[in-house]
């Protein structure tokens, strides 16, 4: 449908990778078949940030690094819901504006080559595929735990996106009827326990319920509690506070309960865990090991493992995505 | 590989379908793109049958059917876990021997035709798929609910049966982790809430309990608390006991919860509900549609229909795998 008006004699093709992370930008380009980026940009979005200054933020990055060059296809990670089939973004959670914006179409009628377009966890699940921690592998669920849970699946080694897009929800799955409300309205979803946010938010409860304990969480945060985040609570767990701790644990279990329930259903590979969350330590990996092992059947085998792009992630899925499209 | 002595100008081709189902056996012949089969023999296996009986009583009804003449192929659900990349059966868990059984090499030394072999969940799904409530869709989740709780995918058009084989075990979902204890050793599995032996031990507990309650029950089990079946709870229920019907939704919350949970990790189009228990009546449909659709996320679409082809979804199922394996 399009034609590159590099001479692949002169310039080795490239891919144009875009993150809208939100609350930051990013691109990059990277020569096809190679692991380093050409060029980089990446600036935060200012607070007051709508879609149509995401767009002409995210412009001036990509003229920045292309100089006038073409690249053979464009791939977008976004942080929000998406129709991959039609290249729409549905929404942003973070910023106004998004709703119904034909990203591809807008992009693909600028640049003048293929656009492809995704959510960040199903991005950011074949970028691990392609270049991180799934290698190798034919089939894996990507869960990303951070301010959100989410995820996305890889099966027969291309992306599973599901009838409507709306695959990897695993963040609302119910692991406890009985468990604390989520913004969803259900009770005990993995995202309800297991979540940066919504573990502060457990953590600043216990501690008003239980003043005598939480001492090294209450120091870290300088006695402020607006101060206590996800990352906190793993550091006062990891120093040994035991309040910290069995909020942890509490996360490690309903994430380890998601995914063995998933794993049940599905019987994939390999899970690959990434976000702030899943950097809480030995402790919390323990438990999302042992409790996932114990909710699958003993037939059903996989491993879970840490993510390998970090916050590159997005870039190199996107990368992934362009070339999947160009195949 | 194999080259079938039929003429086709001679003789329509046909294929061969075989339901090894535990305590029955089936086999039935179906010319290439026919509904009605051309020929059907069914038998029960002797209480006291092992494999080898059950390959040798499967023999006969197989020489019965032919003739002498020889299918395309043969297809062949199997009611216990199989290896169907291998052709192997597992295990059964009703009829001793069938550790490890070669089941496709067997037949296929023996007819010199390809052979296909999957789980019943996984060929009832196929079935389904191509002959039953599942035509025309791209994705569906075939559930059984009747002495267990088994399932079988269909996504792309095709089976999905995960990286080991073991995909579609919805019945050991765990819904509710302080429910009671189930065979498999965790708590609240959808096979422990929902299967029929589950649910009329679940009932006899609670008529020990509750000895005013339950009266149409009793009656209708002429008092012998051992003639209590998930079907005669079902009947009871819709006859107005209260008793059987609390039971009946509790198997309808645990069964809409693992749907819903299996539609946000996987969205697919349809859930195909087969098996006795899903026999019980609106009451129990009524509460696994709303449960399911309180569980899944509101943007995550589906159906949720009666299995259409009955105690045949076995064998067209097996006929669907066989041309699975022709295409």
């Amino acid at each position: 449908m399009f034609q590159s008006l590099n001479n692949p004699k002169e310039a080795p093709r490239s891919i144009l990778a875009l993150d809208f992370g939100g609350t930051k930008l990013a691109a990059a380009i990277v020569h096809f078949g190679e692991r380093e980026w050409r060029s980089h940009k990446r600036m935060l979005s200012p607070a007051d940030a709508d879609a149509k200054a995401d767009l002409a933020n995210m412009r001036s990055l990509i003229h920045d690094l292309l100089q006038g060059e073409k690249p053979a296809a464009i791939g977008i990670s976004f942080g929000g819901p998406v129709d991959a089939k039609l290249g729409k973004v549905r929404l942003s959670h973070h910023v106004p504006g998004w709703g119904n914006i034909p990203l591809r179409e807008i992009l693909e009628a600028e640049f003048q080559v293929p656009v492809s377009v995704d959510n960040d966890a199903n991005v950011a699940a074949l970028g691990e595929h392609r270049f991180g921690a799934g290698i190798g592998y034919e089939s894996l669920f990507y869960i990303t735990v951070s301010t959100g849970v989410g995820g996305g699946w890889i099966l027969n080694g291309h992306p599973w996106r599901g009838a409507g897009g709306m695959a990897g929800e695993i963040g609302h799955v119910v692991v406890d009827p009985n468990g604390p409300i989520c913004l969803c309205g259900k009770r005990g979803c993995v995202e309800r326990l297991a979540s940066g946010p919504y573990m502060a938010a457990a953590a600043r409860e216990e501690l008003h319920k239980q003043p005598l304990r939480g001492e090294i969480l209450r120091s870290l945060a300088n006695n402020n509690e607006d101060a206590i985040t996800g990352q906190l609570i793993s550091q006062a767990a990891t120093q040994g506070d035991e309040l910290a701790l069995e909020i942890l644990q509490r996360a490690g279990w309903a994430l380890g309960v998601g995914i063995g329930n998933a794993a049940n259903l599905i019987n994939p590979q390999l899970f690959v865990l990434g976000g702030g969350v899943t950097k809480a330590g030995a402790q919390f990996w323990e438990v999302v090991r042992r409790v996932a092992r114990e909710t699958a059947l003993p037939e059903v085998n996989f491993d879970i493992v840490p993510a390998a792009l970090g916050d590159e992630a997005p870039l190199w899925g996107a990368v992934a995505l362009a070339q999947e499209e160009l195949n």
